[in-house]
């Protein structure tokens, strides 16, 4: 018995997609109530050299989709990458989830020894195998960016619990 | 093909939990040349009513603990949770690491479907298989808890990168 790739991906990413999202809705009652613009909040950062909430949320997705499309040998959809509220945040998670459950079981198991080469946007190419870009490098990002995204909001004051982040796993 | 049990989560710890020791190296240099205190940082929060960054290394180390020990139906290796200094958590996270490698394939692989039975602190009592504990419950709150350190680190000034929160892949 093991563990399948499929399993290991898309019900993981989905399940904290959707705690992502309801983490965002949360962020939109606080703003509302405490009459802030939520674009205070999206352009938040920790520290100057780090990603805003926006590019956080975004960056999320990216992982996602990379690593399951790729998985998959599907084609990657792409974003306008100008969202500047939360529903469109939020509409950019939605897409992100209906994309992943649109990736069937079969497409994805067996994928673990597939070689997969990535360019990243600095030209640097990196070589992976199915199991490693997964496990050692896309959930790791992914979960780097849903937390951070968490941190900068509880720093903003925005009332959220480990629970809000950790979503509810589903079944898929 | 799939994934093991074990290749799922001792490596995937190990290799995290060094990018977390190796953060701490930063934090500690950054104390002394900045001439501050390190329970200084080790005592920093993002929000009043999360856990300072020593209490987020602990958690890191338990989660890392409890899912690779209960998988393999070891005995977990407490610590006396009064750890006040960069060095105690540097050692803390070393004897995590000691344990994680003492864990081997065998007692691990197979236990996707182990059921597993939690009593957490509160009282509450949650029922796992070993596949959700790791994939649904551990790695989420671990990767959480690292980011969360890197996150409060990040913000006091510590000069890091992404990839010092990444560490290196490790060959188990």
């Amino acid at each position: 018995m093991t563990i399948s790739m499929y399993q290991a991906s898309v019900p993981i990413f989905v399940q904290f997609l959707a705690g992502l999202s309801a983490v965002l809705d949360k962020a939109a009652a606080f703003a509302e109530a405490k009459k802030v613009e939520p674009s205070v909040l999206l352009s938040t950062r920790l520290s100057p050299d780090m990603f805003p909430l926006v590019r956080q949320v975004r960056a999320a997705t990216d992982h996602a989709i990379g690593a399951c499309g790729r998985l998959a040998g599907a084609e990657l959809p792409t974003f306008s990458n100008s969202e500047a509220t939360i529903p469109e945040l939020k509409d950019r998670i939605a897409k992100t989830v209906d994309f992943l459950k649109s990736l069937k079981p079969g497409q994805i198991d067996g994928s673990e020894g597939k070689e997969i080469k990535i360019t990243f946007p600095s030209g640097a190419v990196r070589e992976f195998t199915g199991q490693s870009l997964l496990l050692n490098n896309s959930l790791p990002n992914f979960y780097f960016h849903c937390t951070t995204a968490y941190d900068i909001l509880r720093h903003c004051g925005v009332e959220l619990g480990k629970r809000d982040f950790m979503g509810t796993p589903v079944k898929l």
